[in-house]
């Protein structure tokens, strides 16, 4: 394999790929890449990996315990990545070879790591982002993919989905959307970059309606769970996954006219929707909020149900209820305003099922 | 409020609806209507239901136990129906005034039901279904909604949605669509009708497309039971619940050109789905399937676990493959041609993630 690998190397150089960021969906990302760069002439054998570099309990380093042992020992604890993947602490050290960079960090840590990359990244690189929860701010919201664009000048696609990492880690079926802008050959290589025969994905020319999916579904996941902490039932609660979903759909054709409503019917839209809104962090909470019957807050059983981890759909529910209050939208969003209204004390849980007022 | 109701019959005959049909869904239909009757002038206060006599228990004839109680005390023991309902084991005598018919039976009785009722309705009734679960034949599907149409001479609307009878007897929050032909006015009119503020009605024009999604997501139920049945986790389950509703909507399409993709995201497509594929008797009779490995049929499953009642999902499937089949569609659609496969005892229940052959 190598010698044809070589050979082909002196005629057209491989794309070398960067994975930044290595938690528990980088490691995953970082796992399905390195069983396709091996396999597929086009990319280059090696995929490195940015490790924000921590110190094990043992007093080793993360990255090298990486390197020794396949492993993400600490955030994928039991699955071998590929003895292709490097892992490399020098975030610039890590992307000067590469020319496709997959973003995979808290969303909050985007900004820095992209100012740190300006003027040290090769031309013509492409990059992903695979980062859900955007923020949501006033006139609009600020995408992760638009934010690496604009501070990196490179063209950046996004791959959403319904895809819980430790159940694609041990290879359980499972499907992504790669959404991109313009050029769709490159959001085809991103697709083989990823695609295998447990994980499937498909490519839609709609960058922000595969984003606005993966941020606002959360918002959804906190009204499936104060149905769920009330009891009420699985009409109820598809009925409130439904009209979660229409928000969803009507508000980023709002915010972003060349949204298409097929989006929707993919991986990062019905698919991720149903995933969150069944489990999920967010729901959880939710549920638990609901059952407290409004005597505890969402910041004190956040603290509590999920050991330092971080509710987006409770600030994203504040972050959308910002711009439709903004646009005077409200009235035509019942459920993303109600969320909102539940969660900071201003009305009952039980209010999330009454909608006459958007009939 | 009587006063005015009279008043206003002398001017214009109100609608006067009769309830072709007494189970389960067919009382709680009942109960919903009545509650509008009374309250809407354009109505008759009383509904008409016809019972298929049975004798309980005791002796006593359920349309007289329903009459003396406002309770259908077999189908939905414990819920008042509303003093404005009169059952009627007479089915000429039930429908002779009515020019409103809703039919809410078992779909393999509505042929002899329609056979009865020729020549014995008003001119101009106006019918709606509510029964899921037609029969697809190999040339294409043969809808209760056409049925009903081409036997008795009448315009036929349906309704379909996430309707698991019980909870919405308890008035737990809920949706239902409205498909219609042509009439809008006497959509609305349906829907009015229906709507009350725990059950929300929408109305699209798009008989076909509501009535196959009622139909075709207990295709997509047998596949969620199988993934539940190996354990495959909630990745998984979204995957094939995606993958299920996007065949859904391509057959609907295909049989239909009328067929609009909106339909798919009101509460008779997405929402409805969510709730079989949740809970729902398809779906559980498929994970026992799954976990027997093989070793036990669906219908000794379904003997043993639904004490009477009957699964269609594996009879639709099989009525899918066969469209499928006759027209040499079935690699486009490898989720409906797998669960038949896996049905019949032809592949194994782990082939429901194989779709490489589809990309």
């Amino acid at each position: 394999m190598s010698t044809t690998c070589c050979n082909r190397e002196e005629i057209t150089p491989r794309y070398r790929v960067t994975v930044v960021g290595s938690g528990n969906w980088g490691s995953v990302a970082a796992k399905l890449i390195a069983s396709n760069t091996v396999k597929l002439p086009i990319f280059h054998d090696e995929v490195r990996m940015w490790v924000f570099e921590e110190i094990l309990p043992g007093g080793e380093k993360l990255s090298k315990a990486i390197n020794q042992t396949n492993e993400n020992v600490k955030y994928l604890p039991g699955i071998k990545l590929g003895k292709n993947v490097i892992a490399d602490p020098d975030l610039e050290n890590a992307v000067k070879e590469a020319n496709m960079l997959v973003f995979v960090t808290p969303h909050q840590f985007v900004a820095g790591i992209c100012k740190r990359l300006v003027g040290k990244i090769k031309p013509n690189t492409e990059a992903i982002s695979l980062i859900k929860g955007m923020e949501v701010k006033t006139e609009g919201p600020c995408m992760i993919s638009k934010l690496i664009t604009d501070m990196l000048g490179i063209n950046c696609c996004v791959l959403m989905g319904a895809n819980i990492a430790n159940e694609i880690a041990v290879e359980k079926f499972s499907e992504a959307t790669i959404g991109y802008r313009q050029d769709k050959e490159f959001a085809q290589r991103w697709a083989r970059l990823f695609c295998t025969p447990y994980f499937l994905v498909s490519v839609v020319q709609d960058v922000e309606g595969v984003e606005l999916c993966g941020t606002l579904k959360n918002v959804v996941a906190i009204a499936a769970g104060l149905v769920d902490g009330m009891n009420m039932g699985n009409n109820t609660k598809a009925a409130i996954m439904r009209i979660g979903l229409r928000e969803m759909r009507a508000l980023s054709k709002l915010l972003f006219p060349s949204v298409r409503d097929s989006t929707f019917f993919e991986s990062c839209g019905v698919a991720d929707l149903i995933t969150t809104c069944l489990g999920g962090r967010n729901r959880k909470v939710a549920e638990a909020f609901a059952k407290s019957d409004g005597k505890r807050s969402f910041d004190e059983l956040e603290a509590e149900l999920l050991g330092g981890q971080k509710l987006q759909g409770v600030s994203t529910a504040k972050e959308v209820y910002e711009i439709l209050s903004h646009r005077g939208w409200q009235a035509v969003f019942p459920l993303f305003t109600t969320v909102h209204e539940i969660c900071i004390g201003q009305l009952p849980s039980s209010a999330i099922v009454e909608y006459n007022r958007a009939h």
